[in-house]
Formats: structure tokens, sequence, C-alpha cells
């Protein structure tokens, strides 16, 4: 076996979930993440926990729609439930089989199994739960690459000394917290935000893998000023490019895009929430060195920022509200981020690199 | 997707396991079989129930006994066992990565985990379940046949009319059990047992697929005379053909074989219920023409009958007791299977084809 998949394995098993004897595991994996299935599954046992392979697939899902009536989609699986119930830890595998599969089942119906199934969800986000890719055909084709091209990518975002990296993060979260704003400045730049009360979150890969990451929900109605998006991104089954927005007390006043403006603004009239900021970050990954279309991957970019309209994080004691929350993401290599009167980050250093 | 795929799932959902509105089922399969979880899906969904997918891997379980001590291996899955305790149904799809993968695993610590998962598969039997394979190169190639060849084979045997097959089974049942006794008759071969007190099993696609065969537990000490089985069986990881038994009072008290005498030595030896029949059948699914060292098929074939050294079935009244459950198939051509005063089968011909 390829040493990254077994190197990979011991990250999301002792580093991300710190799975310990007698643990109740749950792998889940698509059929192509089987290597990577098998490598959990021997590090699970080592470190003497007990699993069980659910099997993910987009084609499966789709056949659901397929074959149930509206009835069907309601029928709470109480089986998965009492599994969950019993379960510490979640550990997700995903080498999608088909990321169009579900591209074209009515999002309405799609929403009747998103409320099915929440209450088996919101149980999952109280244990230790953890998400990450297995290199794939279908994921590299998307970020534009070999298969092989793609193994060297995910590694590189992956295979990290997460506590060295969750230290750096720590500190950041220390440094940002002891101040009240979030400013963005850059080429065609200039965003502000209070940021008190709010707290910010070190994502350093317990949930996330790669992760790398330090994220808040900016107060709603504070977000001033403009800011332009330089990284494409993937939305509604669109690409996106080149998109600007400016702010107002906190709500989009103007906005444009470069490519897929008509979906911009469809995005933004989805409802009242969705013209807010739900998230202000800052990516540190410098392992991942280009976009592939895989928000998992993309905003944890190092040197970019990145927003999101909608739905912000409770646990950043944000509050806006929405159906959607839309990540877009800004590289700084020419930029500046600063908090109160401190300096965080500039044109490719970090502070706590200087 | 291949129509015969359609068909295949439709018969273990509709038929086998007669899957209805508000059953919580779960679908096992291995990520070969990916492409019949996504018809099996979709036929559950049409039926109304509400599913979810685990993934079985030869490579999964064996990397547990590579990664868990003796102690690991004993804890157990709480998880399993409260998703089981709430399935209504179980359809397992068996296309095998590899099935040597556990060829090298010390049998006494499968045996830890088969005494830890014992209370959940005892829980499954008493369940609505169906096992089937889906067609996959592994299988192909252990049985001698191209990909495309074992698919034709798969469902050649599968496809069937099994509500038909099913009449066939249980009017023959009626006749066996109306008599207290069964004789095989062929070349080399005049086997004899009281089935007093025992019943016959129509195993008519409900719990396997393909089915097809009839079986019982003979009286453990009755069995009478001397057989040859001319089918070549898989047993501990060999080969063994031509195998001749002669029996007196219940027990094998001569043997041997053309090839892997040594291995028909150390079934014979594992424990006194090893020398004694479990088991005596008849196979009735003509659409099985040709063995392919899986059990699942081979004990099926049409106008054959098979007897297994080694544990009884209790619902047949059986009683013998052993760890081994040993099947081994004649072909009946040239031969007769009589049950009291009456022909069941003759020469090709099962007395309701009279």
């Amino acid at each position: 076996m390829d040493p990254r998949i077994v190197e990979h394995a011991k990250i999301l098993v002792d580093y991300s979930t710190q799975v310990k004897r007698g643990d109740k595991v749950v792998i889940q994996a698509n059929p192509d993440a089987h290597d990577l299935a098998v490598a959990v599954a021997r590090q699970v046992a080592k470190a003497g926990g007990s699993f069980t392979v659910t099997m993910i697939s987009e084609e499966i899902e789709r056949a659901k729609y397929d074959g149930a009536d509206d009835e069907t989609l309601k029928v709470f699986p109480d089986h998965v439930m009492a599994m969950t119930e019993k379960t510490d830890v979640l550990i997700s595998l995903r080498s999608p089989v088909n990321t169009k599969a579900m591209a074209n089942v009515d999002p309405k119906r799609r929403m009747i199994t998103a409320k099915t199934t929440k209450p088996i969800f919101d149980l999952i986000n109280t244990k230790r739960w953890v998400l990450t890719v297995h290199p794939c055909a279908t994921l590299a084709q998307q970020g534009n690459m070999s298969l092989e091209e793609y193994r060297e990518f995910v590694y590189g975002a992956c295979l990290h000394d997460w506590e060295k990296e969750s230290k750096n993060l720590y500190k950041m979260k220390e440094h940002l917290e002891s101040h009240k704003n979030i400013r963005f400045i850059g080429p065609e730049t200039d965003l502000y935000a209070s940021t008190e009360g709010r707290l910010w979150e070190a994502a350093d890969g317990k949930f996330n893998m790669p992760d790398g990451e330090i994220f808040t929900a900016p107060v709603e109605d504070s977000v001033e000023g403009k800011i332009y998006f330089d990284v494409p991104f993937l939305e509604l089954g669109k690409v996106l490019e080149g998109v600007r927005l400016t702010f107002e007390k906190g709500e989009v006043v103007d906005y444009s895009a470069e490519k897929e403006e008509s979906t911009l603004k469809q995005i933004l009239e989805v409802d009242d929430g969705a013209r807010r900021l739900g998230e202000m970050a800052i990516g540190t990954n410098r392992g991942i060195k280009q976009y592939t279309l895989n928000m998992l991957f993309d905003e944890k970019i190092g040197d970019t920022v990145h927003c999101a309209l909608g739905m912000a994080y409770p646990e950043c004691n944000g509050v806006n509200e929405s159906a959607i929350h839309v990540d877009m993401i800004k590289t700084m290599h020419e930029g500046e981020v600063t908090a109160g009167d401190e300096v965080i980050y500039s044109r490719g250093k970090y502070f706590y690199e200087k």
C-alpha cells in the first residue's frame, strides 16, 4: 500500500478523532475509498476501537429519489439513528462516484430528506467526527489534474505536522480574539467588520482533513466596504469567477461577477440572510497550492482569506440565518489582514512567521 | 444498467424479503457490488422502505486482525447491535474483493470474533434476510470463466419464476415428510437414513439467491451405506475431489478421496460430530449447469444430491453438533432418490415432472 495512505489513516485516527480502546467507530467510505478504509480500519483496530463500515455513493443516493415517493422520503431511518446513538467516532472517506449524480433531483425533494435525517446529523455533530477525501479519478478530473498529480495534491495538503499547525492557529485565535474587529485590505478590496462578542475557531484538522483556517462570524450589520474574490468557485452546479461585492451596514448593496453573474444574483436572492456575511476567515494551509473547485481544500489555501454569504456558525456566536452558506476566496499575496491596530497577515507572512 | 441487474434486484426486494412501506432495510455490499446496490436501493425505495448501505470487504476484515490485539477483538460493537435491533430486512450482496484475504489469519483469532459477534448474527437470523452474489472478476476466476460467462451463469441461476419453483419444492417437502426415511442410490452409492421426526426445508429463494434445494437432518445414528461424491468442493482452502464415505450406525467407518485425502481426514477429525451427517439434501436448480467451487451455487445444482458432515440445522429438528458443516455433492443423472416406497427422483426427473 502507498505509505502515504497509511500516514493519512494515522492522522485521521490518532490525531483527528483520537480513537481509544473501546470506542465504537463508524467508517463511511465510497467504494473508491476502499484502500483508505483498509488503512483506517487497521489503525482503529490498533487503537482498540471496534468499527463497522458504511458505504457512501452518490448513485445509490440518487436511486433513492428515483424509487421513493415523498411519503417514503419521510420514513425516519430508526436503525441509522440507533447506530449513531451508540457511536463515538465517525470517519468519513470521500471518493465520489459521480459528483453530478444528484444534479437533476428536485431540490424540494432533497429538502424533505434533509428534514427527515436532521436529528441524525445533529447527533453526529455532538460526536468526534472527521471528513476527508481519498484521491480518485472523479476528483482529479474536477481539479483538472491526472490521478497521480491529484494524489500529490491531496497528500501535500493533508500530511502535515498538525500538532504544530494547531499551535500556530491557536496563537492566531488568541491574537484575533484580543481585538474587536477585522479588516481585509488588498487589490480592489477593503472590507471591515466588527467581531465584538464573537469567537474565532481554529480549524486544526480535528473535523476536516485537510484543514488550516481560522474563522469567525462577523457582527451582522457591521460589515462595510468592498472585496474582490479572485478564486473561482462552484455553486449551484456553476463555476463563478471574479465576484465583486460591496457592503453597507452588513448588506450587499452592489455586486458583479466576471462569469455567472446571474448565478450570483440567484444566490443573493435565496433569502434575507443570503445578502449578509455568515463567515470571515483566513486560510493557512501552505500545502494547498491551487484551487480544485472543492471547498474542503480551496477555503484552506495558504495566503488567502474567504467570506461566506449566508448561515453563520453558532460556535462563533454567529446569528445570521440562511438556507445557504456560500464560501468565496481571495488570494492575499498582495494584501493585508489587520485586527484592531495589529497586523495579522501581510504579503505572504502571518504574524507568527515574523 | 444491465436489465438483468434490475430483475435480480426485484427478486431480492419483492420476492425474497418482501420489503414493504416503513421497513428499515440494511443493504450490505462489497464495493464491486455497487451496481446491484444501486438497483436494490431503488427497488427498496419503490417499496416504501428506508435503507442504509454497509460495506463488506474481506481486506477490511483482514486489516482488523492485523491491527487488533485479542482484547480489541472482544470489544462488542454495540452500535452494530443497536442498528440490527431496529432493522427489519438485511439484503447482502457479495462480490468478494479477494476470497483469500483471510487465508493467513489464525483460526483461533477468528473464533474470538465469531464469539463476540454471535448475538448480532443470532438476531439477524430472526429477521427477513437474503444473501446473493453480484458477478465480479474474483468469482468468475474462481469459477473458471470469463466475467461475461459468469454473468450468464449467475443470472441463469437466479432469474427464475420463484413462485413456481417454490410450489414444486413444497410439493416435494409434503411428499418427503409423509415418509420416514430417505435413500440415495446410484453409481458406487447406496445411502440410507431414517428421517423419522425430522422436517424437510424447502429452500425456495427466501434466504439464498440462487436457491433450489430441499434438505433435512437425518437421524444421527441411522445413516448406513456408502456414497461417492463426484463434484469437487472447496474446504479449508483446498479443492477436494472424488470423496467416498462409508457409514455404519451413522458414523463414517471408511473414507477416501481422489484428491486431498489428508484434508478429508483433517475434516473428519475436527470433533465427534464431524464424522456424522448433519444434512441430506436434493438440489433442484436446473439453471445451474456446472460447479464453480462456490457452495451458494454448487449445492443447488439440479439433478444432484448433497450431504454435509457436521452441524445439523435445528429447524429440521437436527441435533448433531459440530464446529464444521461441510457440504459434498453427487450428480444423480444415473441415480435415484427414494423415500419409503416412493420414487422422489429418478435419472433426470423429479416425481412432479412425470
